[in-house]
């Protein structure tokens, strides 16, 4: 594709390396081997965006020897193409219709040097594997003990390699000039709906690979942190969240920005108690930015946004932690949350969104995505914080 | 949204049925409760469509008594709107971003009268809950036995009430829209990740919810089932499968036509092998069709589909089952494969698809979504199946 030109790719070494690292981990574990269905690990590790299918594809990798990527027979092809398979780091096996891929899985750990007897070994699943085949591996492995994979996977994917964090800053890049299409158009008189497929369109045009998420809360909707776009109008004299993002060339965008709909109107600007919040937020997500550096505790980020909204006198209505990483995934580690207490290490990508929310009145939302680098945050997002007050 | 007007919905006395339904099963069973995630049985049993995010959402059903929906706080709005609890059928509770969900759902469990001690209890979880949920799950619940809850959704779920037969008419269509725009389209000297963009695009258009898959395979690529568009250019004198669809409105199309292109030159029709297979799944899947009634077994539909190419000489290059159902989600019960007997039922839904895949080549498919009728097979696509030779 034409869009990807220009994009930095993940080499073949790293993921030769990074299947060293699962190995080096799952040894230091105990783990007699990790299997790891479709999804983030999958990628990360073979670079395989497998389809998220009924039919079992996953990858095992055993605490030593080669890692091997079981597949259905009608996704040789693909499987066979992905980066790891091509360059000879994994080894594909492929299973027909009228076969069971759970029992050829098991046979692989079976075939594990000492694993041959499965009592008491220990195996790891990808956290989001399907409980369809997390039971049915468990009847099949009945004495084995199953943990989740992110022990293992977590440790290497939250320190972003550089490749990564230019993906990630493309993704914000490409987010925000979405931000800049939608507050420069129409929105007054317009449905929620049809302002987030605008903005879903928009971040394909922008080189997306799809647009996952654009919610657009108007008016009261705004103090709803997740609500769905709706079929609700936005009204002159109201404020919008706009709360967007997807994949792009795998990594996420996440980008939130609150704007003010005049209609044109000097009179329907924001009233003093919106204005009041709006300055809170940006206050506490500047300082929560700030705070950011290797070796601070990744609650003491949320403490620091926390402190400001809370001295302001809105503590309870902001319900929901600061951040979340970001990566393969839109959601994944570090949680900046109260009780994480995990060190911040240079290379953790993650959002930096506190909020305010009115219930049946409105709310305010920034967020960006941040960097802990070696001197401090590096904010990927570019567009400004400051309040926008448009005609709409 | 404007484009919803018309479109049949899912009244709240469903929903009220479908929970009555899931719990006369699961006492038949011997289950305690449903525990059911963010996914397609989620939707089927309250209308909720909820993100599929790390933060627990999980409707509980109880074997008696009332079904509970545990959503993050920041999600009490769309969870609490949702259709069976704006209608009272479910009551919503919350978590706070500190607390565990996994416990409050425990907490429940146990609150079932008989279930104070879980020993012995059994608990069936939603098929496509994530192992990070499955495996707190049984860490709180440790005596309690986990099996899948396609048991008792299966059930319900593979026999559409007529507004859900509606709805999969409607995304039928709509695909055979596209279908027919992209065949009427240039092709020849694109690549097929950019048609496919093209597709995705106007499966939306069309009304779906999102485009979600659009299978471009041109050339040799066309001999890989599950190829993933790449940036191979389309030329004359090859043939291109389309296999394309998505949600509208939560229920699924799928169709798959394979053209011939020959960029406007009468010598670069298709070969004589080509015609030969492509004849043979024609008539495979006519005949599969006809075969369609209640009380046959659904592996016979494949037989009857295999038996044809088999003959022809092809039986190793039909490498797949012939179909699979389809509904809230694109590949759900029944399964039409060897080895699944189970009688087909009226109003079941699924795909007929066979193929022939010759490596390095090309391949053809044919695919269509057909109901059971009580009096025989419903097809809900239109689009021609016959080749078409297309200029391009």
């Amino acid at each position: 594709m034409s869009q990807s030109s220009g994009r930095p790719a993940i080499r073949p070494e790293q993921h030769a390396a990074r299947l060293a690292g699962a190995q080096a981990l799952a040894n230091a574990q105990g783990l007699a081997a990790l299997l790891i269905g479709v999804g983030a690990d999958l990628r990360y590790f073979t670079g395989y965006n497998a389809l998220p299918l009924e039919r079992l594809t996953m990858l095992m990798i055993p605490a030593s020897g080669a890692p091997r990527l079981v597949v259905p027979r009608l996704e040789a092809a693909p499987a066979r193409g992905c980066a790891a398979a091509a360059a000879g780091h994994v080894e594909v096996s492929t299973w027909e219709e009228t076969e069971d891929p759970v029992a050829l899985v098991a046979r692989l750990v079976h075939g594990i040097p000492g694993n041959a007897d499965d009592r008491g070994i220990r195996i790891a699943v990808s956290d989001r594997l399907w409980a369809m085949f997390v039971l049915r591996l468990q009847a099949a492995l009945p004495l084995a003990h199953f943990t989740l994979g992110s022990a293992v996977s977590r440790e290497l994917r939250i320190v972003k390699d550089p490749e990564e964090v230019e993906l990630l800053r493309t993704a914000a890049l490409a987010a925000d000039r979405v931000i800049e299409q939608i507050a420069t158009g129409r929105l007054a008189g317009r449905s929620e709906a049809d302002v987030s497929q605008e903005i879903r369109d928009r971040l394909v045009a922008e080189g997306h690979d799809y647009g996952e998420f654009a919610i657009v809360g108007s008016g009261p909707n705004s103090a709803s942190p997740h609500h769905e776009a709706s079929g609700r109008v936005i009204r002159p004299g109201e404020p919008i969240v706009l709360d967007i993002g997807g994949p792009l060339a795998g990594y996420g965008s996440d980008t939130t920005r609150t704007i003010w709909v005049t209609g044109g109107d000097p009179a329907l600007g924001p009233d003093p108690e919106f204005l009041r919040i709006y300055e809170l937020v940006w206050r506490a997500h500047a300082e929560a930015i700030s705070a950011v550096r290797p070796g601070c505790p990744a609650e003491s980020i949320d403490a620091v946004a926390r402190e400001v909204i809370t001295d302001g006198g809105y503590g309870p209505q902001f319900m929901h932690r600061v951040g979340h990483g970001i990566g393969l995934e839109g959601h994944e580690d570090p949680y900046l949350v109260a009780g994480n207490a995990e060190p911040l290490r240079a290379g953790m990508a993650f959002s930096i969104e506190p909020g305010i929310y009115l219930e049946g009145r409105y709310g305010v939302r920034i967020e960006d995505i941040v960097i802990c680098g070696e001197a401090g945050p590096i904010v990927l997002n570019e567009s400004s914080r400051d309040l926008r007050i448009v005609d709409g």
